[in-house]
Parts: structure tokens; sequence; C-alpha cells
């Protein structure tokens, strides 16, 4: 199924995270079952060169990808659309015009600003064309921040964006808070990503969020959230090599929450 | 002989144009004949990394390497020129200020504001100094839209600028018509690829064009055109394959139209 | 296709062959239509990593893939395997005793020595097991010597030996002969390669061999030749430079056979 | 602590098994508290280059790292050594001569004839010399196959010696059964394992053991194993994977036994 | 030492330069024992991915690691830091609002807008939080140019803002002088370094240096510069053997000025 | 120059050693002004891809190159030719027919075995052929160890073989003693190689050494050696970074013998 297949279809959909530099592990988390896959090139550690390897590596399971792209930069969408991915989710997006620039990055005229040369992205797409492909792909803008809560119906609104992707760590950090992905229940800070929710509700698109555990995620999917990242990579691996060797030892396993020894738990 | 010879002598050049991140290729397609070669770090599958080793691979042979740059971006053509690159190729270009910045980045001062490092431009070049670099470096920007149409002659009147290199499937697309670089002789999309020829005749700049067929780079050349591609590695690549394979199963081969199935066929 | 279902099937399959050490011109050859690609990490310039990530991208097409491994040793071949290769061609066999130990490097227990790890081998492989393996996997020994083709009747009767691929470069060259994959018909070097056919056909083994031209692949396809390489990545990129160069400038293309520019037409 | 510590120290050791070929994934391995960490270049995806890299990433933290060498071969493991391995695991050693050789590619004349230049190896090690080297370094063979078990004796006398590792898949499919890590308690299978284990405590050699469960894992550390793995990287990634996926999804998790979907259960 | 505790200490700094793309030469940097160690991503001929493996190389030892961007673009700097820069180093700062916009991105919220994601940057530190690692992290900014020069002080003056670092051979260049880092003393080109020095005395703010040579190295800590470059990896490199090889063919040595052949003498 | 001419000049050669795995050190290595440059895949932290690269790199300058291989393999030394090596380095050499099998794997047919895929070694070589390969390419035995000593004039009698390479530190290590580049003139250790130098000039074969100091080359130069090594790129960082730092600290340098720190004097 192809990102566009998922968002017509309308259901709950769990994505994985890459934010290790490899094309094995992209492929291994292509074929985990996850319907989609997010190649991170902002806090994953992850330039251009692995990420292409990443798509190709991702390209042999059926599961489609996501890049997040570092920057809302024309060049940054449009490479990683060339190089395979669908979908692009742009971080920090504060207002309707940077949301419109990062569609447009995405989208061949007349809908865009995209450049013509689909070096991977047309390969194996049955007549490819910017039609064709301006259907095919999807953009998520990161809510984030103090201005993208403000100017967050505007954001929503921007004709062709598909999705809102919240960064639960930013938009507790940038609103005095501590940055963390799995705020308690009640709390203002899950109050905030509640606020997103309720506006991608009222305007129509898909609300998406990063967690860090499978209790944040059941909590966000039940609170109406359609595209769910669990866990990154980093984070599946340290969580179960600390449940293991814990197990072996006998010890309890340190809680998740330790992040200082992996930096993982971000977003 | 350097790129600034080529442009001093004024004939016809023919390069080659590279998308597929090897510096093997690279060699090879520097030894294959070609004038120049341009490496393609805008639709090419090509990251930094690689490119710079593709500029070593070309310093082997004694032909010039061109680089064309994923945006109009200081830093992306002053590492590209560090790396060893002659000449910049700036996508995009749509206004006489972009194009003045473009410039600006390939030149050290006062000509422009690129920063001295020279890490291999500088080597084996005999007397190595902004002068000298300043005169050897060689920039050319890309009419390929509506704006950039519009604007041409303040475009082509930038000081500092040697060259215009025509992108025909953007230049198709950005005016409503299908992404190709090979239109029908005496079509609308043919007749923005000759105003743009006759704009460089009128202000004195080389004309260049990025063609997929021998047969449109002889019309390119016909009609006064003095840089143009012929193909890329990945279309070379692909021409070759299918026309051995058609061969040796005694079929037709498949016309190089069919685009879905390598997407190289771009710019 | 697999490999095996392709020889279970009988026809004459027409390969492509990947010199160039890139993911991305490994998935162009695989998306060619050729029946097979194999990775040269005996004489392209493509050493473990580079294979491993190539032979991830010839997973994203149907193309079944082969690699030559750099010499006839076990953990070469595993690795090779492991990997994601279906199929091994080994190079300079010469006794029974080494086609022998190749087959054993190819296959698990009870038929060969196989180590237990196939980390990407069973990744999509529905019941992957020793036995599934074993059926799956196919493996070719390279005749090209004197000894050779002395006991080729002893190597091609070992059993679980799929296929003879013919190296004539090799083959010449180790019989006093200029190393040329298109020897005169009718000339004693000829005579060598079909020499080998013979044997295969005695033998009941599938005759393969490497050429470098689409003459020379259609002369060994009408000899009876089952398994045909038609030219490397390399060699059919410099086929197609050096004629669309000299095409547009309206020269006649160097021959072919000028090896000095590119040193691609070996086997 | 280096390995010869916690030999010396005769504790159970608990070990991290890295198939992902990333120096970020081998840092995140040697730092989620395993007691040592293992490059595996037999069966991970991994090469001399990517090796070197994950040497390096394990240096940033105090986890001692052995490398798995692809064979039995004096030049793997004295460039595992150089790159900064402090232990060595051998494949496949099935008779004395073979783990003598093994013990002296790892030590340095006058105990063996490992050649001089601690590339890496030498750095940040007080008085490097062949005798602080030789001391340091540990070397462990594998018993996996049928001659293996029937000079088991004679290899665990081989002067140097540290550890015998025991590969369970390789020991069960070179002995007729299935090739899994987890045998049924009380199989033959698991007597083969076993009565390596008598072995080496008859012989006064360490006894190590690959394994792909915390259940597995516990079951050979009470039954005497000193060294021990519980998964690889890639077996605990799906692991992880798995589960969150099916929780979120509200499923039963897919049997870890399900192969198919990773081929990391292997060694 | 953190660079912070080293610029807490008030004493002169040496730091050692990498051009080189390897993380082999950047663990080599770090211990030879100088104070700290800088990857220059700006004419370095380094990209991401080297980046991210020399900061890990640079990790295994103690010396604390900058990174110079290659452009002042806040993902340049977000992603160095991710990746376990402790301190950055922004090019061509010409204005406050640059060195303001340099400050903000280095710096988590309310000090500045870093997004949240430390994937290595919280690797091994205790208690990593934004107030920690705002406060760990320093911040460079360059003054190279002639407006640089004539907003000085505000630029200094920005808050957060720790160092000034002056580039001889920008600063000269941009003001109509040859391009070196060894100006005559009582030049003119010296006496806008000692100007900026001043600014940095009278501003608070540390004054650091760009040096090519022993002596210009040991000119400037006279003169109160406290973070003092001797010289790049690549420069250390050609004087050493130049110096070898002239001495065992018994010639003077070519001075060091001569740039054409190393291109290594920028900044 | 190429090897073969150097040869046949019969001089004095002064060399050049990468152990840092980079084709942008390997560049500047070869623009130095050595007579020769010598990749080191046994001790130097260089795989095969990175020498492939580097091998590229010096091909840039007119330098040419030697690769030491891991070890005397055929595949080896045959990758490391096609990859553009004009000679062969061969460590551990003990014996005639260990000789033998070098001179063969670096000979075509008739003199050798190495098989036909010049697929670099034929660029930019007019008329290569198997005869113009045979002559231009040399090889060197080391003669390290004490069978190495006692067959020395049997293996310097192996017809094709042109150089005997004497690595100091291993020849000290296998007869008892400390392992050193610069053993005491006057000394049992100093005395062996003497004796290996009288072997060459008795064979006619070409006398080379590896050291680790101007003192030592010079000192080698005057005895009659002809093909030396001054120091390996590490050795020279690292000797003109300790010279700097102290220099600039107002120290005396570390004394180069403290091989903890850099463990780059071997061979």
């Amino acid at each position: 199924m192809t990102l566009r297949e998922l968002f017509d279809d309308g259901g709950v959909t769990i994505g994985g995270w890459c934010a290790i530099p490899s094309a094995f592990s992209a492929e291994l988390m292509g074929r985990f079952g996850f319907d989609w896959v997010c190649v991170d090139m902002q806090h994953g550690l992850i330039g251009y060169e692995q990420a292409a390897a990443m798509l190709q590596a991702l390209s042999i399971t059926d599961t489609p990808a996501w890049v997040r792209v570092p920057w809302n930069q024309p060049d940054y969408i449009m490479k990683a659309l060339d190089a395979g991915a669908q979908g692009i989710i742009v971080p920090m997006v504060e207002t309707a015009a940077q949301a419109r620039s990062a569609v447009e990055s995405v989208k061949y005229p007349p809908a865009g600003v995209r450049s013509w040369g689909p070096i991977r992205a047309s390969l194996g797409v049955e007549g490819y064309s910017p039609e064709v492909a301006n259907k095919r792909t999807v953009v998520a803008a990161m809510i984030e921040t103090v201005d993208g809560m403000k100017n967050m119906d505007e954001i929503m609104s921007v004709s062709g964006l598909d999705a809102i992707y919240v960064g639960p760590s930013d938009l507790g950090l940038t609103h005095g808070m501590v940055p963390t992905l799995s705020p308690e229940p009640g709390s203002a800070h899950e109050g905030l990503i509640l606020e997103v929710l309720a506006g991608c509700q009222r305007n129509g698109v898909v609300p998406g969020v990063h967690t860090d555990s499978v209790e944040t995620a059941l909590r966000r999917r039940d609170a109406g959230f359609k595209m769910i990242t669990v866990m990154s990579d980093a984070l599946l691996l340290r969580a179960a090599a600390s449940s293991a060797l814990a197990a072996v030892r006998g010890q309890t396993p340190a809680p998740a929450a330790t992040t200082s020894t992996s930096g993982s738990s971000y977003a």
C-alpha cells in the first residue's frame, strides 16, 4: 500500500522510525509489519547518502517510506522525494506560509514548484507523471512550537497538506515544560497535544504523533490520532537490550525514562 | 583543457552527466572523451561525500568538472568548488538577484564573497590565488521556469555569469506542458527553448542545454547551442542495456520514452 | 523468478553484469529486464560492503542475483549467500576437488558445509530452511584454464554443480592466446569455448559464457549456450557514451576493442 | 574492564552481538550495559571497513569488543586485532591444529605469529608491547560440527585458547538436526551443547554459547556457561518491534521462531 | 574537560583542526594532546556522514569537539550538536542578528530554538536536560569580513556568544589583501586581527584565531588570543612529509607558503 | 614515472606510506613529492573499498602506487592490481614457494596465473596487454621472520621477484627482540637488517626497508638500501602535531618512541 492509499483508507496506521544510519536495519524495519517507516534526517544520525540507501532498502519491502527532512528547505524535500520517499515530514512549521512552502516543494507544477528529476521516484511506478506523483506524495507539517500552536488553523488549512505530526518533546519544551514524549495524562503538556488533535479533526487533516512507548501509543490511538509512531529503532533496541540484560541478570530493567544513556527519546 | 579555456575557445562542447553516485563510473565518464562532465547533486542520487570522491576521480582524467548544486545556496557552491569543481550549474534561477548571488558565491572578493579554503581546488594549479581562481571558475544559471523566462535578459546581463543551461523538462512543466527533454520540433515547448537560445545570443552568454538523445543533441547543436549534454550515465546505461537485451532476444527495444523504468530522463 | 526456477525452466537466460560499485546502478541493472544480474567481486571494483548494498538493491527488483566471488574460498561464498545472492560463480576452477569445495560451501549440511546464519538470505523466503535453501541456491564453476579444460568432465560431474561459466579471456590467455571475449569464429580460441560447451552438454550441466557484444552473445546462443552475459555495466556505458559522442560530433565511434580506455572487456 | 580481566574474574558475562553494520548501533550496544559486545563478521552484514568503524564506536564506551572473524585465517584475525578487538571468536574449528593456528594468529612471537602493527590496538594502552598484548588478547574457538565434537578435548587443550563458543544452530545442523539456538531441554541437540560444556569444565576453558532468548540464556547460565550472548541487535530489534506493534494493534506478537522474516536467529 | 570547562578555566587552549575526512585521523588528532579538536565542515573535505563518524572517534578520547558548520543555518548547527559536538564555529558572521541566530540554534528553549533530539549528544552525559545542554554547549562566531569588522561590538554583545574565531585569510581577502594566515607583523592585515582581539577583550568574549605555523601561533598567544589552532591535519601532514623528504634527500624543504600544492593553508 | 621505470633507473627512491583510510590524505601523500606511495592493507586501517578509492586518488598525481596486501593470497594481489596498483608488497614471505606464488599472482600467463580483468589497471595505459602489464608490475616480498632469513637466497632467486622489503619490527620480534623500526646501530637487530641487505646485493634484487624517522632513513640509504619509506602518514601527523603542540606550549615534545599513543610505529 502507498502512503496515499493508507491515507485514503482512513484507518489508524502504526509507523516505524529509523534513527540508525543503516540500510540493513532499515530493511528490517520495513519487514516488521509497520504500516510505514520514517527515515529521520532531522534528529536521526542520518545524512543524505545513508538516507538514499535506506530508501532503497525500504523499497525491497512493501512498506512505504516517509523522510523527516532536517529543515523546511526545498532541496531537502525534493532530493528525498527523488530518492524514493513517498511522504515528507517537515519539522518546526510555525506559519501557513511555511506550510505552503513545504507543500509546494513536494508538488510538481502547477500545484507546486518541485523540479522534475524523479531519478528513483519514478522507478516501478506505472505511468509516472507530474499528476500521478502529485497524487501519490503526501506531506505532513510538524506543530511543535508556541507559534505553531497559535497558527494551527491557518497551517491546517493549507491546500495539499495531508497531515500534522505532533512532536511532543519540542511542543513541551517550547512551552516551558520538560521535553518528554509521554507527559502525564491530564497534564498541561498532554493538553497541548490534544489541542492539536482537535485542530486536526476540526480542519480535516490527519492527526499524527510521535511516542516512545506502547502505553502512550495506545493512549494516542484511543484519543483519535491516526498516524502513530511507537518507538524509534534506537529506542526499540535499547528497550529490548535492557530488558533482556536485566532478565538474564535477575535484575529489574532500568526505567525507559533514563534518557541519558540513549538520547533516543526525542521528537 | 579547463572549462574556462573551453569557453574562451568558443566551440561547441559535448558533456557527460553523472547521476550514478560512484567514483568509478565518474572516472569512466571522464575517460570517454566528453569535453566536460557534470556531477549532478540536484537530481542525481549524489550527496556531498560521493560528489567529492567523484571530483577526485574526474581529476585523474583531463576532463574538467561541473557540479550542479542542489540549490542556489552559498555553501553548496563553495563546498563544490573547494572540492575541485571548475564550474557550477545553479538550478531554478528566476531573477537577476539570484543569478548575482550565484556568481558571488563562485567568486572570491572583490568580485564575490567566496570564502578562502581551496582544500582541493588549489591542488595542482600553478600559482593558485583569488585572481587565478576567479578567472578559472565558470558559472551557469538554469532558466527553466516562467519567471526565469520573464527575467531572462536581466539574468543574462549579470556580470560574471558565463552561461545559461536550459532545463527543458522543468521549462515545459512550469509552462503547463509535459516534462520532456525532447519536445516536438515546432512545438510551443521547443519554442521556449529557442527563446532562451536567442536570449543568450542577444546577451553574449554561452547557451547550454540538457538532452536525452543524439537526435535532440544534434538539433540543439544545429540551432546554435554551444554546451550540450547528450544523456546522463543512467540513461546511457539504460539505452545500451535495453538495446543489447532486445537484440539478443530478437526483440525491438522499448522506446526511450518509457521513463517509468528509469526515471533518468530529467532536467 | 528465482535462479533455480530459471534453471529448471531450461531456456536461454540473458544476464547483466555489475562491475561498477554502486547500489543505484545495480538497481537500474535489476530493472532493465535481464533474467539475472551478477555482482562481480572478482574483477569488478566491488568489495563486500558495496556487494551487500548491491544485493539489497537487486532485491527491490524481481531479478535474481549471482555473485562472482573473488576466489574459491568458503567465507567469500557463505558471506555472499548470507547477504542475499541466489547463485555463486566461482572463478578459476581447475579440479573436481575445487568444484566440490565450491558446492559444499554453497550448501548447508548434509549436502555441504555452509554455516547457518542467513541474515538476509532468509528474508522474505517462505519457510526458509536448510532444505529450501539448498534447493534454491545455484552454483557455477568457471572453466578458464588449461587444467580446467583437462579436468572438465570430472568437474562437470560434481554433484550439485549447476553450471559452467566460461571465461573466454582467461581461457585464451592460459592457452597462449590473446585475452578476448570475442575470438574469431573458427579460431582455436573459439574452439576451446565450444569444447566446454560440448562438455556441458555431455555432462548435463548448464553452459554459460561471458561476452562483450551483441554479436558474440547471439553466436553463443545459437551455438547452444544457455546462460549468457551480454556486456558489463561499464562496457555498456562505454559503448553508449562513445557512440553518442561520435554521433553528435559526426565521427565514427572508436571500435569496442580499444580496451585501453576502459579495461571493462574482461572475464 | 578488559576481556582478560573479565575472564580472570571468572564470573558469568552477558554479551551483546552486532549483526547490523553501523557504528551508531554499535555505540548504543556498547552503552546498554553488556559485559562485552561482539562484532560479527561471519554472519553479520559487516565487512572490514564497517567493523573498524564499529570497533572505534565501541572504544567510546568501556565495553570490550570481540570480533567473530569470517574464517580461521591469519589476516582476518590480525586485522581485527589491529583495529582494536580484544578478543577473537573463530568459527568452525574442527581440529587442534586449527585451534593452534587461531591462537598463533592472535599472539605475537614467541607465543604466536601475529605481525607487529597495532595501528589502533596500542592506542590508549599503557606500555603496549608484545607481552602486554599477548596477555590482553583472548581467543575463543567455536565448536559446532561433528569433527569439532570428536576432537573437543584436543582442541580445548591447545595452549593459549581461552574459551569455547558453542554455535548451537550449526552444531545441530551438522548432526542432522534442525538449526535452532533454543533446542528442547532434554533433546539430543541440547545434549550436544551440554557435552561441550562438560568438555570445557573438564579442560579448564571458559564455556560460551550463543542464544536467542532470555529463557535459553537463563538455562545456559544455570547449566554453567560463563560467556553468554542473549540476542543479536537484529533479533532484539525484531523482538521489540513485533511486540510493540502487536500490543498497539491489540494482537498477539508472532512467535520469535518465525525466522523467515528476519534471518537473525543464527549461530 | 568539556569545552565549557576549558572556557570557564580561562587559560590559553591549543586546538587541532580536521580537514581530512577520516574517523581514524580524527581519533589520532584526539589523542595527540590538543585541548580540543575542530571538525571543519566548511572548507574541510567533510560531509555530514564523515563528520558524525569523526565525532564518534573524538568521543573515544577525552578531547572535546567543535564543528565548524558550512554555513549559519539552524539544521547544520543542530545536526552537528545532536551528533556530539560540544561547540559550534559559525563562519562569516556579519551582524548581531546573524550571531543571535547562531546562538539560538545552539540553545534549547527558552534561550534558543534548538529542537529536542540529542541522539548522540545525551549519551554519557549525566542528567542530560535542556539546562545541562545549554550550559555545556559553546558557540563561536567568525569575524572575517568588512561588515563583520564594522559590526564587531554588536556581534560580541550578543548574549550567549562565547567566542570570536578570527579567520585571517578571509579577513585579509575581504579587505583587499592577500589571503594568508600569517601576515607580516606590523602590517595592516595583522592590524585587523589585533583589532578583533581588542574587541573581544573589550566585550568579554574569548578571542580565537586560526594559524598555519608555530611561529604565528606563538605570536597570537603572546598577543592575548586564548583559543588558537596551530595547523590543520592536512597542513601538519604536508609540513612533516616535506621536511622528512627534504632531509632524506639532503635538500632544503619547500617553504610552507607554497600553498599551490596543498590548499590546506586556509581559514 | 612508473614503478618499473624507477626500478630500471636504479636510484634510491623514497616512499610515502598510507595507513589512514582516506582518499583525500592519499591524494595529498601523492602530491608531496614522494617517489611512490604505498597503501597499506595489512596494518593500515584500510579495507578493499578504501584502498580502491585511494588508488584512484593516487592516479590523480604522477606518483605510482604500491599496495601492501594483508596476506599472500592470489585474490588480494589480483584485486589490488586490477584496482590500479603498480606494485605489490607481500608480507611474511618465508619460502621460495611463497615468493613464487606471490610473483605468479602478479603476472599474467605465461609468467604467472593472474586472471584477466584489468578494470582500472588498463585505464590510461597505452596498448595494455598481458605483456605490457607483466613488464609494468613489480613485486616485493617481505623478509621479516626467522624462516624468511634462513631461506633468503632461495626467495631472492625467484624469477620475477623485483625487491625485498624488510620489516624491521617483525624481523626483530621473531628473533626475540623488541619490535622497533630503529634498532641501535651495531645491535644484533641492526645486524639482521644488514644481512638482508647483503643478500639483496648478492642476489641482484632491490633492497627496501621501512623506517620511522629521518635519521634511520638516512642510515639505511647510506648502507645501500634503494627503496626506503620514511614514516607513515599517521606517524608524520603525530610527529608534526606533537612537535607543534610542544612548541606552542613551550614544552619539549614527547619522544617519538612513545608508541602507546599512536600505534603507528610498525612494520
